[in-house]
């Protein structure tokens, strides 16, 4: 049973549920609106639904609602920041906007995160950079699930990239994507509806082929992008392991088998190397390339080819990356975002917690 | 029928071949350098099998042997190379080392290329970088070949990527992959053999998937890395994408379906909104973000861990990306590298061309 709610009900509710955890009036406001982000544009496995984990992991004292960010390391386009432990929704809109910063005056900014936490869609902080004229670049590591090509081992996580790039006249470029072949959300849909996994998606804890939606609870994996050697799964693999690379070995952060896990029940992996969860993020001036007109037209060139291109069936438009979650953003704005009755009892149970009123159906 | 020679014997061969056709002595090594590159690390499509090609290019004035390349646009990190239809064995070095100057004053530095050719494989270009404690990244277009998800239509070309990264004792990471499920070399390898393509390599004229490894002649098209929509299409047509935007929409080459196309007899796209074609380069100080020593312990036991993951298959080992390439590397500097019968065929037609001699066997 699904219901429905507007975002500015969604908005006042998780605010007040970030107060409540001790997060400052600005921090609760950023977590909110990089959090509920997901839920606009169509992404329910990144959106509200994970409310109740980022509390559960601030309740074990892995979260720290009260983060001193600081930068640690610089140089004139680049920067290192410490998270102290924030919630990623607070921490990487601040190295975002550190990288925008140092493109303003260097041309690009490029800015590694240790210690941070979850950081929600990468797409909200990779599109800050849009309305600077600047492509903007957002990428995390996340607790390993994906076995790389010959392993029986979980050692990446599914590390999405985002890349936003601006436009003139036609709706921009957002490519937001995780480097498996499945996200890991799309599987928890199949569990729930007791469905089978596609060929490609998991292998079993023998590093063979499964349709068993329920593989990964059984020491499985998801597989990286190409899904098979023989289909470029060393390729998806390669792609992973460069973010976890650049968001983890760069900054100081964890990575590999050793990246915290979301759900606050799972114990840390031992033996840790780092701090925290890991990010990385860009930001390049389009007219540190070419005169920004010039780009802009090009682009919109691009934009209107690509989304013209000759389509397999006349009933289904080829599409430019980000235009599904766009089109979603409108329709939910004007209608509303529905939320699974699972869900909506998740923040009523939040609700009654912290003494909050929830929107009344 | 294979023959094997060894490099110095190529490399001399090559470079007699580029000076022939009116490169400058420092041209004509750099473009040997680059080209045998691929031949030393077992990318046989892109190496001296090539040769013949490049000079069909010059003879159609589509190469131009004596490039005055420069430098059209700039910013602290960045800048903008016009190739003047250089070769881009040549054009592409240039433009790297700039991308490392940049590093050296700025933390990072940061290239688009316009008006150049086909630059050989991009891990070349990028491992330029690693010798400089330098994260390195290389990418180009190229002609299309490739559907976007949902389209029949050939819009964007294999468009590699490559991340080279530098380590302390372990050898270092370097991933080169073209963003489709298979590169086009391998497809040329099914069609000698007259084999059928594997499942989610192809698709024919109309948008249906297909085994008929011919099916490119007849209008087909390759498939993005993933294959199709269930297994992530879209993630590779998205790569694709950014690899089409950063190298040619930045730079102001050509994109999409206007990229000039490898073999001399093809058409020139009409109405091409660039300039030739376009690449993309970066160079990243490692001591930017933390101290070199710090990251190099971490990548050593990023690399260490990731070698030594649990394999499915006690007799294959798990590969970190470069792997294979620089075992290749060993085995063909030490053995001599072996090519094809219609290779050394076409090796001796240049060598009679220009009056050079050809290696006896």
């Amino acid at each position: 049973m699904e219901q429905v709610f507007f975002i500015d009900e969604l908005r006042q509710f998780t605010n007040r549920i970030f107060v409540s955890i001790g997060c400052s009036a600005e921090h609760a406001i950023q977590a909110t609106e990089a959090l509920l982000s997901a839920d606009l544009r169509g992404i329910d496995s990144h959106g509200i639904a994970r409310l109740s984990g980022y509390v559960r992991l601030w309740e074990a004292e892995r979260v720290n609602a009260k983060p001193a960010i600081r930068i640690i390391h610089e140089s004139p386009s680049t920067a290192s920041v410490d998270g102290d432990r924030g919630l990623g929704l607070v921490v990487a809109p601040y190295a975002m906007e550190l990288a925008i910063e140092k493109a303003r005056t260097c041309g690009t900014g490029w800015v590694a995160v240790q210690n941070s936490n979850h950081f929600g869609i990468a797409a909200y902080h990779a599109m800050k950079a849009l309305g600077q004229d600047m492509i903007g670049i957002a990428m995390t590591n996340a607790s390993a699930l994906v076995a790389p090509t010959f392993s029986n081992e979980r050692m990446l996580g599914t590390n999405p990239i985002c890349v936003a790039i601006p436009s003139g006249i036609e709706p921009p470029f957002v490519a937001d994507l995780a480097t498996t072949t499945a996200a890991n959300g799309k599987l928890e849909i199949l569990q729930r509806k007791k469905m089978p996994a596609p060929d490609g998606w998991i292998q079993d804890k023998d590093g063979h082929g499964t349709n068993d939606a329920h593989a990964l609870k059984q020491g499985g994996a998801l597989l990286p992008l190409g899904g098979d050697r023989e289909h470029g799964s060393h390729k998806g693999y390669a792609l992973g392991s460069v973010v976890d690379i650049f968001s983890a070995v760069l900054s100081g952060a964890n990575y590999g088998p050793w990246v915290p896990p979301f759900p606050a029940y799972v114990p840390m992996p031992e033996g840790q190397p780092g701090k925290g969860i890991g990010h990385f993020f860009g930001a390049m001036r389009i007219d540190a390339f070419r005169p920004a007109e010039d780009f802009r037209q090009n682009m919109d060139k691009w934009l209107h080819r690509f989304r013209n291109a000759s389509p397999i069936d006349d009933s289904c438009k080829v599409l430019v990356p980000g235009d599904p979650e766009r089109m979603m953003e409108a329709e939910r704005r004007a209608q509303g975002i529905p939320l699974l009755g699972a869900v909506v009892d998740d923040l009523r149970s939040l609700a009654d917690k912290f003494s909050i009123p929830f929107p009344e159906r």
